[in-house]
């Protein structure tokens, strides 16, 4: 990263600064991780462990005649063999979308006579050592009986087409009306279409699918790389326990970006120890991981966009397919984002907005950073280039002339009441490319592109969320955070850190956080849908201040001054402009001289909503980040070679906890983005995933990336902590579309199918 | 255990049964105990985890000339050795007692220029092997130059004998002061001498001290067999850290009885973990933990008794001068406990009552169940027989005459404000015992004893006490609890759950308690004193209404009837008599719709007083149990072996939560006691420990003990929860004095000195 790379903040709202919020402090975990001695999941070795292995599928489509395990049993240090009937409630409960109207389909957790995908658990071993029950996992016969399979979702709409479930092969349809698509389409001046299509990927942290799982006094207790602690309730279901006898632990995580959010390895590990009764260790290895994790759903998205003459935007009329793969995993939520957020940061008066999930045999598709409202970006943005060049007008105003604004209403009918910053997003980003750069050779061409996005942070309000924070000052001042939160390496935990530090004046130092432990950390839910800041940030915020109004009449009466005249600052409480400094360890003891407790559990509650699915109306998502990605690329003709030349992503984040973390999350999503624009791909040959490896998955490495220029607007109107707005998600959302926009610049032509590769690349060039 | 052990309960002021409380319900962690499973405090290991060993002196008493490490540090493997210079703040802080005036002595944590004792902690080793480090251990070379030592605390005391500290020997003296002693005793008719000398005892534990210690992104965290997780904050003052980055976790315990309740291995591991920066484990093996870990106080008690010519007690004097070895510890307060309690359960309206504390150059002596109110049983329940000889009356009926009642005052000056049950428990005890034994042969002699007891629960109550608990209801009914007691195998943690599940309905194996880890738990300070039934008991009984409290106005709501007529049973709340059942997951889901939180952490603070010791007056103690061990004893007048013919233990605790566990903290108190009585003895030689092995220092086995019959009194006014009284520590104190009754009554010579070895019995017997 070199000095171009780090962020500028300040815009025209930028909120009052603050003393311990805004500055770029290191995660307290940043050590460890640096010099590699972060515990993580499978740290840890265990009197007696056994180490496990998924058997797993070798077919898509398939029935299961026979599982013979007797050849697998024998093997010397094969301590057990677990098939379906050795499940005790076998079925892996998806949460529920709400009754919004998705088939009742359910997976099991190993597959009982019917297989739908290359991948799919069929029976566990457990065995002394890995070697043992790898060897022994080979040793197990399944007798296929194989079927007909279905491998793109647009041939499992066919009513003739291979039934993966016998209820159907559409999981959900979403329908999202406003106005009158079609009449305005047709009063349009002009009307824009296109198909666009996304690809298979890959999450490809660094650290695979892995944890350790044992009995203590009674209670299964997993020590796993998860988003998600709360699958212990779907666990206790699985094993048929009451919700106490199960416990889940997150160590901190070496990346999830939504492939740890559905469980993993916990129903394995949970069910190898209940059985054996003794501790069990599994780790997916790469190829195991890539074949059958979850991936990002492939869309298929066609956009007809109807415009003014003056590039106001009349109508759309969109049509999503996505390849839910096998099961349904939260693939009816991400089709709900992608409809929900296909018309982008535009005003659109009408809209018909559908999206479809349907089942194929292909591994099954879920959350992943973005989760739908991501992929649609290409689409949207795409579209609004097509109606700049059709119109004649500069791309930048065509946008310009269509941003929402607070007070609008977006195609769902919920209105807009935070700010909408796009325009200043998108000022930054062009002004801070400046001058377009000339092409490198006579082969090369360059062009710019940009695309701008909004990007919903929090769950869809018609679940009810919540999240708790326990805070406790210490006898000499030092503060410990308890929260459920997981944290994926973004410090998460780091932010709640610096939120209680502004509040109550602890040095960042003299607080510790604990997360992600079911039975022993305040519940906040998952860490996903970029909530976490906006939840359990607003949590401890919550806790904080409670805490401290708890303390400010004792520092009051300590320092024989009116309680509103107290500052808390730096380890000091003080009373009146001129006032001495009481130290918290003072004040502590002052508190517990007159029996006021310094702990405080609080639970933070977000807004609650509706959505109707018949009518396609009602309420979403709490609040929406919005940005801009602008580039320059340059284009090689001769091998359809695009290199990115300069890079700048920019967003509004409300108010800025930590411009660090704030421009790490930005790069990074940007780097992921990038990946997935120009060269990932999970290539599947009849449901059989052909890149299993990173020797065939390619992921950009540090030399294939440019530098990410970061521009943080801040534009005071979050409804996070202090008025923030969260970031997980959206930096990834823009990339794509961006840099699909700069090659369309660049040869006239336009990619619509991800990644754009060299050799898609190619084929737009001029011969 | 026979049928003839199982308790018996009731008693005339036997409180109201209930539902859950007094049943005998099994620990939730009784399966792993029993399996084999159960994860103790070594029973981890972390990548790259060194091994521990501490380097002690030699000598009792000594001048260090240099530690040579050099040897040491070149053996292969070593990773690293540290001596007091490595060691930021050189000093265990032993908690003040309050400023009642013991000398300000400290111990270092590693030896500097002096040892005071043989096993004294001088360097510390770490290596990737517990062979090489046992190794390097032994390649420190120290230089002693030897200094006199005292060894008995008498000799201590003479004005020229060797200083152990600079400060003085005299660790503490306590003086009560009651009425007039002298002027009593000159007036009493009679007055009866006695002199009486109890040795050094070993806690022998299973579970010798054991820990593992690790950085976890900067918290130095630390599992250990420990009874106070809160050494935490001693820990951080020696590594000079704020006290959010040290944190310790107790795992359950292979036995503690004191010996856990100072620290063992936790500085020594946390040095060496911030020095290394890596995992590190240590364990003390059986020969270490002998050599140098802490014992019960050898006491050496004068008493002189007048009483009236019935047997009316009016004046004790006792003089009680207790063996402190080398460093302070816990000593004061025990030498507190015995001055406090050295009258025991008899009114005693003139008291002078000394007890001193002394340095000797022996090993330090602590914390042991008892915590000197046990070792003055021997004295006060040895003279209240003599007075019985000399008068001519029977035991019982001198003891009768002089019990204590409620409202009556203890020689401290505090009134006694709830029942004393001692009565109840002579009566229940003799009564059992029936009739007595005959003699088995013609060497043969038997004899009856026993001995009355009052044992106080709680600490001292100028120390302010408090104890929080977190319960939690989760979504589908079933309860957690965390509270940050250590459990040392007697069901502490079992106690808390029988209690919360008493006040809430919820079935005992839908609960599940978590304990004993300074960050993630509820303070509840350590398991000693007999105090955690007490507080923590409390904390939880406290907790449990307030979440009922809070839940009844939903339930009332939702069953449609008034609050005040709920009952919350099975997992069910019911409305009225004959109202229908609501879940407690039903409940749950309509505390959230109603934004109601399940979740509570309650803080429940005891009372507090105080002690002023120039006037030998104050409060002491919150309250106290009251308890008779009654005894049927064989000697063999040609070997001086005793047998146990007949052993009755019944005790007043209040309510009994749970009888199984009471009976089991009796008869491992009473047998525990037995081997004191008999056997144990860490006999020193000129500071140096004879009995460093179980080879040489006997504990009885199951085939040296009688059954221990249990009678439970329960007076229903204890200050625990549901007005239970503690039994941790009580079951010990009879014992001896009970046995040395006994012995006195078939042989007619009284052994005054402990362990009542066939040795010294055989001097007792007729030739």
């Amino acid at each position: 990263m070199t000095d171009s790379t780090l962020p500028t903040t300040g815009a025209p709202a930028t909120p009052a600064p603050m003393r311990v919020v805004g500055l770029p402090l290191a995660h307290h975990d940043f050590v460890d991780k640096v010099k590699g001695t972060q515990l993580y999941a499978a740290d840890w070795k265990l009197p007696g462990m056994l180490y496990g292995r998924v058997v797993r599928s070798v077919v898509p489509s398939a029935r299961i005649r026979s599982v013979d395990t007797a050849e697998a049993r024998a093997l010397p240090g094969v301590i057990a063999v677990l098939t379906a009937a050795d499940v005790p409630s076998n079925r892996i409960i998806e949460r529920a979308s709400g009754g919004l109207g998705e088939l009742a389909v359910e997976m099991p957790v190993l597959a009982g006579d019917r297989v739908r995908f290359t991948g799919e658990p069929v029976a566990l071993v457990a065995a002394v050592s890995q070697q043992i029950a790898d060897e022994a996992a080979e040793l197990v016969e399944v007798d296929y009986e194989e079927l007909p399979g279905v491998f793109d979702p647009e041939s499992a709409l066919a009513t003739d087409a291979p039934r993966v479930h016998d209820e159907g092969n559409v999981l959900v349809e979403w329908n999202i009306r406003r106005g009158d698509a079609e009449q305005a389409l047709a009063e349009a001046d002009l009307v824009v279409t296109g198909e666009y299509r996304s690809q298979h990927a890959e999450h490809a942290y660094l650290e695979p699918e892995a944890g350790v799982a044992w009995l203590d006094n009674g209670v299964l207790t997993i020590r796993v790389s998860t988003q998600v602690i709360e699958h212990a309730a779907t666990i206790s279901g699985i094993l048929e326990l009451p919700a106490n006898k199960v416990r889940v632990i997150s160590s901190y995580m070496g990346g999830g970006f939504g492939g740890k959010e559905d469980m993993t390895v916990e129903p394995y590990l949970a069910l190898l120890v209940w059985h054996t009764k003794r501790p069990v260790r599994m780790i997916w290895d790469r190829q195991e991981s890539m074949l059958a994790s979850t991936k990002r759903h492939p869309f298929v998205m066609r956009y007809r966009t109807g415009v003014r003459s003056d590039g106001t935007i009349v109508a759309q009329d969109v049509d999503i397919v996505g390849d839910a793969g096998a099961y349904p995993y939260l693939s009816a939520r991400v089709l709900f984002a992608g409809a929900a957020l296909s018309c982008g940061p535009y005003r659109t008066p009408n809209a018909s907005l559908r999206s479809r999930a349907v089942f194929t045999n292909n591994v099954p598709t879920s959350a992943f950073r973005g989760f739908g409202a991501m992929q649609v970006v290409l689409g949207y943005e795409s579209q609004m280039d097509r109606v700049a060049a059709a119109l004649g007008l500069p791309p930048a105003e065509v946008r310009r002339r269509n941003f929402l604004a607070k007070g609008d209403t977006i195609p769902t009918g919920e209105s807009l009441d935070t700010a909408v910053a796009s325009e200043e997003t998108l000022r930054r980003a062009l002004d801070r490319l400046g001058d377009p750069p000339a092409p490198s050779g006579p082969t090369k061409r360059v062009g710019r592109g940009f695309a701008c996005n909004m990007q919903p942070y929090g769950r869809t309000i018609w679940f009810r969320d919540r999240a708790s924070a326990w805070l406790s000052l210490q006898a000499d001042g030092t503060l410990l955070i308890r929260s459920g939160i997981t944290d994926l390496g973004a410090g998460q935990a780091a932010s709640l850190c610096q939120i209680a530090s502004e509040v109550l004046g602890v040095p960042l130092e003299e607080i510790s956080v604990y997360i992600g432990d079911t039975a022993l950390t305040p519940p906040a839910g998952g860490t996903y849908a970029t909530r976490q800041l906006y939840m359990s940030g607003n949590a401890v915020l919550h806790a904080a201040r409670q805490l401290r109004e708890r303390l400010a009449p004792v520092a009051a009466a300590m320092l024989g001054c009116p309680a509103d005249e107290l500052s808390f600052t730096d380890g000091l409480v003080r009373g009146g402009p001129a006032g001495t400094g009481l130290r918290l360890a003072e004040l502590v003891a002052g508190c517990e001289r007159r029996e006021v407790d310094t702990s405080v559990l609080a639970v933070w509650r977000a807004e609650q909503g509706a959505f109707d699915p018949v009518r396609g109306q009602g309420d979403s998502f709490p609040d929406y980040t919005y940005g801009t990605h602008a580039t320059d690329v340059e284009v090689d003709i001769e091998t359809g070679e695009v290199t990115v030349l300069r890079y700048v992503a920019s967003h509004d984040v409300g108010r800025c906890i930590n411009p660090m973390r704030v421009a790490g999350q930005i790069q990074g999503g940007a780097m992921q983005g990038l990946g997935y624009a120009l060269m990932e791909d999970v290539v599947f040959e009849e449901g059989n995933a052909a890149s299993t490896l990173f020797a065939h998955y390619f992921i950009p490495t540090a030399m294939d990336m440019p530098d990410v220029e970061v521009e943080i607007v801040e534009s005071g109107e979050g409804k996070g902590p202090l008025n923030a707005r969260g970031i997980g998600e959206p930096p990834i959302a823009n990339t794509a579309a961006a840099v699909a926009n700069a090659i369309t610049a660049a040869l006239g032509r336009r990619p619509t199918q991800l990644p754009m590769t060299p050799e898609r690349v190619l084929e737009l060039c001029p011969d």
